[in-house]
């Protein structure tokens, strides 16, 4: 009953993550009523974005320029320590890190974490790729801040099994009760690792 | 620290409907990450759509053709009784009619809702479009299919209001407890309109 043209568009949009087929049609809907100018406006900007940005070759954040030679920012900065390496599983927590000012190295985005539930193994992970940044930046130390979830703890545990040596430290992000955040209502696991991550108040003021 | 490219496009995103910045960003990164095939053919199934469909020039429903000349397929089926307009607020309420498969006249879109608290007036709804048709058509009901909320209700007294004549007859959609719905469960509106909107059982079986 729709028309192919707006059918097509559904389509491409209920292939955003969290996106169904019938927020598509919302937005697409949303789209065909607002005149002209919104789609096409979309519709440049897309071409252009998928001409121009794409991931750093380096470490997959995202970056300008043409593909073959498309360096990040981060990854381009001389002042950044090369050293440090942040391993992240996605972009959005690379920016987020970036967000929270609290590293000054660099970063390598895995773009995904080893899942055996959705049958995502070792071999798909971007380890060859790391292993060569490792040695080029002759790294000391790999901060691991993938989420603190079964997947993110498998793979954090993993990275470490495969990566440290006597010349590199493999390091986890602390979890517990966030900043702000009520220890009534958080969850056990939360606490436990709180409890177990304890430090000595003394070491935490250096 | 995002480049320009794909800011525009997180900017035009986060202009549908309930999608906010962080969604808006969520998406062009993955269209970012995806490789240049999603963001190419979203961007011509937009720029498609925005020459092919837009609203019928009649009733407001999607249509393709070009902008002066399109009919919506509802419009155009000679088999569709005339006399009998169905009136809602937004292409999605006109799907869901036509999905029900309970109306088999014409219908026409508002648009939008009569809405003080949002500086919705009578002079921002199509009336007169509207009047044109009911003339044009000869319509002997309108059945005003706006959603039992505030809004939906005010514009359904102020459409019976200016169209109910001797000829014309406006009948509005029942509200009370969904089919499958739990009577425990129901709000107290949902309740009393429920009540309120009591038929004797043999009328209903007519």
């Amino acid at each position: 009953m729709l028309p192919e043209a707006l059918r097509r568009v559904v389509h491409l949009l209920a292939r955003l993550p969290g996106v169904g087929e019938k927020s598509a049609q919302r937005y697409a809907l949303y789209l065909c009523q607002d005149g002209r100018e919104l789609p096409h406006d979309l519709a440049e900007a897309l071409e252009e974005m998928s001409l121009q940005v794409g991931p750093c070759r380096r470490c997959g954040n995202i970056a300008e320029g043409a593909p073959d030679a498309r360096l990040c920012t981060i990854c381009a900065d001389p002042r950044r320590d090369a050293t440090v390496l942040c391993v992240v599983a996605r972009v959005q927590d690379l920016l987020a890190v970036e967000r929270s000012g609290a590293h000054r190295g660099r970063y390598f985005v895995l773009g995904k974490l080893l899942s055996p539930l959705d049958g995502v193994g070792p071999s798909e992970l971007p380890l060859p790729a790391l292993r060569s940044i490792v040695e080029a930046d002759a790294t000391e130390e790999i901060i691991v801040a993938t989420p603190p979830s079964v997947d993110g703890e498998a793979t954090a545990l993993w990275l470490k099994q495969e990566l440290e040596s006597a010349s590199l430290c493999v390091t986890r992000i602390a979890s517990g009760v966030p900043h702000g955040g009520d220890l009534e209502f958080a969850d056990q696991v939360t606490l436990q690792r709180s409890m177990a991550g304890r430090k000595n108040m003394a070491s935490q003021k250096a």
